[in-house]
């Protein structure tokens, strides 16, 4: 892919605060493990780039920086398109006013599948290639773990669905499923067994599909979870995850990660204390946090963040309580014996997330370090919108 | 201040969603009303920018479109002071290294005052003023309710803080508070009691500072709530509210609007259905509704929104009861006896947001119609970053 980043050269103490930094160390470390871990069985990763959201992060993530990929919007599709990622796939259930931009995409050159779960989709799809002249390639989306989206496995809706693509003018391409409840698994036995779930629904639907005389070359599975307690993959075409890239305390929480595996921080200056309170007052408020509270429900609650040193460790019992548009509100965590750390108006802090892709979409850009560098080397944009 | 609308002619069924749509008639009724509330007692407003984040939307909230105005940070200022407006309250703590972009801001002719509570922070102003050779106008904040910042009233600290400011270099402007616990009022006395609160600690503080013979001709309030349920801004010389310019479920939770004072809605397509389940799926999920769950802690929780028809009203018990990055599940409210409304695959809704200012921040541009209209007359951009 192009290279379009952006060097610089500036302290993570000079930069004006809030900002979000991003440790490209950790991103590749993260990469390779996942990567190595999926090699093992024979099956290639297709990253979602919806994390990072970056066309220079991806070309740390990808294999040879070109795809495949993952996107969560078709704005995401144009501008990894237009960097050279030519091998996609959008994983929202397609709208069908949306067939127009995908047609475009692969008129240019871009291999990218959409994906569906219903006859009325099946048809928007096959007449849409129909009309246009091109085979739409389409994954059928499978509903392996009751969270979101899908096709219940064994309905015999998936046999229907794939006969209008396949009949009808359109590319069946096979199948595509996410474990999204991989989240809330708490130990590593309900991990494996998710993930074999996962596996599982998506190799019967595509056999279910090939003994119906229709074509599955591909069988898409994949959530950060599964993907790395994975313990076979037989059957399985490729893999899919994206908060692996930066990992988050929400991964840290369901054990899927170590807090120093997180890639990814926001920096903050010291504003004020509240000293009655047990509060120290920073100007990073949801605005530069996201309001995400995945880690709520999560044996341990973060709040909105563990707060660290300006190295990167954390702080003891420090976190980011709570938090206004711009502003962020440290103190200890409820039940702490620990004296509140002395954090002087004006010094500054790095917070770790409860959720990377959340907190990254609040960003303009990545000021990026390497190995825990004080150095920004380059500022990475982010992409925004649909 | 300069327009630089972007005038389009597309229906609110064409434009690829999710997007963001503003009635901009509602935005110009809920300022009148609120205008005239305040003029009642001669009290001018200082409206919070952080809310809408545009210089067109400003144009119609400001008094003659120019200010005075608050914002909630620089890079807001540096926006709105480019387009015109001369008259700002950054209303954060001002963090050390901020000081150079307020001071250039003051030396091209914006009149920007900073806020602050803290010794550190006024030597910080004051140092900084000297340095620079210009007074930089500060207002110390009170904590009038105990929400966040801010001194509190009695505390000796005040007369300290006025007198570094005042003889050290700095222009003691007076006082401000912002009473952030009026949120959680739930009854119309609990709102007025609030708003006397506010009024009263910060007329009290101005006197004290008066009494020790420093100046204090801003005495600045307001949060929505407070504004709204005023009785009384006797000694007050301005009254500051953001998100009462689009309202959103928050407020109507909090008895402050009608949902149909709502000028905020996000456009979603339906994406499939989960029909044992009764979910329908749109594609708009946290991505553009924002995180923010902030009717959980009210009477009715509204989940992450009501869902509306097209033309804006209420789909009965309809409302986004889950989201993922870019997935929206529909599903009728817990409890409900209602039928779940026939939205067919493809098809739109209009979907209320429980916190404006988090759901505008998710957006790149306003899509503004007038009076109910489907046709988009202009796309206002939104100003994001620090």
């Amino acid at each position: 892919m192009t290279d379009n980043t952006y060097p610089l050269d500036i302290s993570i103490h000079d930069r004006d605060t809030p900002f979000l930094l991003l440790d490209s160390s950790k991103l590749e470390r993260n990469v390779a493990r996942l990567r190595a871990h999926t090699a093992r069985f024979g099956v290639p990763l297709r990253p979602h780039l919806k994390t990072v959201k970056s066309v220079e992060a991806a070309r740390l993530i990808l294999a040879d920086g070109t795809g495949p990929a993952t996107v969560s919007t078709l704005k995401e599709a144009e501008v990894f398109s237009a960097a050279g990622c030519k091998d996609l796939i959008y994983a929202v259930g397609i709208a069908p006013r949306k067939l127009a931009r995908v047609v475009a995409l692969l008129k240019e050159g871009t291999d990218i599948s959409v994906i569906l779960d219903s006859i009325e989709q099946a048809h928007a799809v096959a007449r849409y290639s129909r009309e246009a002249g091109v085979k739409i390639p389409a994954l059928i989306e499978i509903d392996s773990d009751g969270h979101r989206s899908g096709v219940v496995p064994g309905d015999a809706l998936l046999i229907e669905i794939g006969k209008i693509l396949h009949n009808e003018g359109a590319e069946l391409r096979g199948i595509i499923t996410h474990a999204g409840e991989s989240y809330h698994c708490k130990t590593l036995q309900a991990h494996q067994a998710m993930a074999e779930k996962e596996r599982a629904a998506a190799v019967a639907c595509a056999d279910a599909l090939r003994e119906a005389g229709l074509p599955s070359p591909v069988v898409s599975v994949g959530s950060t979870p599964t993907a790395h307690f994975s313990e076979d993959l037989t059957g399985v075409t490729e893999v899919r995850a994206g908060v692996f890239t930066l990992f988050d305390l929400v991964m840290t929480g369901a054990g899927v990660c170590q807090t120093s595996d997180i890639a990814l921080f926001v920096v903050a200056t010291v504003i004020g204390h509240q000293h009655q309170k047990g509060w120290i007052m920073v100007d990073a408020g949801w605005m530069a946090m996201s309001r995400d509270r995945g880690t709520a429900a999560q044996e341990v609650d973060q709040r909105y963040g563990i707060v660290c040193s300006m190295e990167g460790e954390p702080l003891g019992d420090l976190i980011m309580i709570d938090v206004n548009q711009e502003h962020g509100i440290l103190a200890l965590r409820p039940g702490s014996q620990q004296t509140l750390p002395t954090l002087p108006y004006g010094s500054r802090v790095r917070i770790l997330p409860n959720h990377a892709c959340a907190t990254v979409s609040q960003h303009g850009e990545f000021a990026v370090v390497r190995d825990g560098s004080e150095h920004i080397e380059a500022l990475w944009p982010i992409i925004h919108g649909w």
